[in-house]
């Protein structure tokens, strides 16, 4: 339900119609969305079947169905980068991370999981709806409009330590790919910065990675 | 096969047979693979039809079969406290960051996932070989035997942030489950500590909020 609340509040004029299932407990989370369903004209069904197709959890009683849907993120905010992510629940929980420490823009260069996949906003736990997107087809063109920002990259060999980095605003987090992490070319596109981890693995997963720098950006930005 | 690898150079002992696909590319690992299984009189084995039915990524051409073992971690090291974990891949991953910044005993409290799920070892990267993992059924048992320790525990309402707070050793650094966080009884524990994120979001992803208190604590051992 929390998901689908997400989906309402923040982008009612995308949603299409709501599932309601007839076991749902009629609360008033449930009252919000019923009244911003009436306000917004969209229409709630119940129906049990759907989600026996389209839930494999239990005790799931809300579906929203919506059409997917681009923004542009702004050129003055800071914002995270990722290259070719390629699994679904770490992007999801990159995001939610991202709502977390109030970095909500996101860039997405080159190919990817599928932003909108199920496994992507279940693991946002909604949060996707309210960071903005954006896709970029190369490291390049991304890094010729947003010409302003500063560009840091997140590397395996470096002696410059997140921790002991000054990030100046508007900045650029930029993380590669599960499995190979940034390409070379893109190494040299900003100050290469490492989080500093023991020999012992050959990195860290990068949800993990990504929110690691989060909180550290958020705390500089605290001080 | 990275996994197969870290399994057979940490936990050699509990291995019962390797299997090997046709198509494996035998290359310096499995050399290595191939000499400690000669020397511990493990049998490897070519079976193509075992990665069908075991094995649903593609690029998967070695699997080992071990038995499940149990370890005691040491009372003076300082650990990460799980309770009732539930979500594998986080499991996995807060393993693997565990391993990263050098926290290598992990106790698990009350009903969890398995931890030797696929999904867990797939996600620890294999480092779940070679971080100990002690299981308690209460927390207070396990509190009643580690005695020794300094308490945190992670919650989300208290004044006390991470980042200000100086961990004495030995540590335990307790969270509670994906959906619930901690119990009421279990946050009396020790001392409350929070990860200061927005109240946008509910709390931060589990295995992102443990990677977090990690990479801090590593960066106080190393001032």
């Amino acid at each position: 339900m929390a998901v689908t609340i997400e989906l309402l509040f923040n982008k009612p004029e995308f949603v299409k119609e709501i599932y309601v299932h007839s076991k749902l407990y009629k609360n008033d989370s449930y009252d919000f969305i019923s009244n911003i369903c009436a306000k917004r004209k969209i229409e709630i069904i119940e129906n049990d079947r759907i989600f026996n197709v389209l839930s494999p959890k239990e005790n799931c009683y809300v579906i929203g169905r919506f059409m997917k849907y681009n923004e542009n993120v702004n050129k003055q905010n800071s914002n995270i980068v990722l290259v070719n992510p390629s699994n679904a629940g770490n992007l999801g929980t990159i995001i939610r991370s991202c709502k977390g420490f109030s970095i909500e823009d996101l860039i997405i260069i080159g190919e990817s999981v599928d932003i909108f996949h199920p496994k992507v906003i279940r693991s946002s736990m909604g949060s996707i709806f309210s960071v903005k997107i954006n896709c970029f087809e190369t490291f390049k063109q991304y890094k010729e409009m947003f010409n302003n920002h500063n560009f840091y990259v997140f590397v395996l060999k470096t002696d410059n330590f997140l921790g002991y980095i000054n990030f100046m605003h508007p900045f650029s987090l930029v993380f590669g790919n599960e499995a190979d992490g940034l390409l070379d070319e893109n190494k040299n596109y900003g100050k290469p910065v490492r989080i500093n981890h023991s020999s012992k693995i050959d990195s860290l997963n990068l949800s993990n990675a990504v929110s690691i720098a989060l909180y550290e950006v958020s705390k500089q930005n605290n001080i």
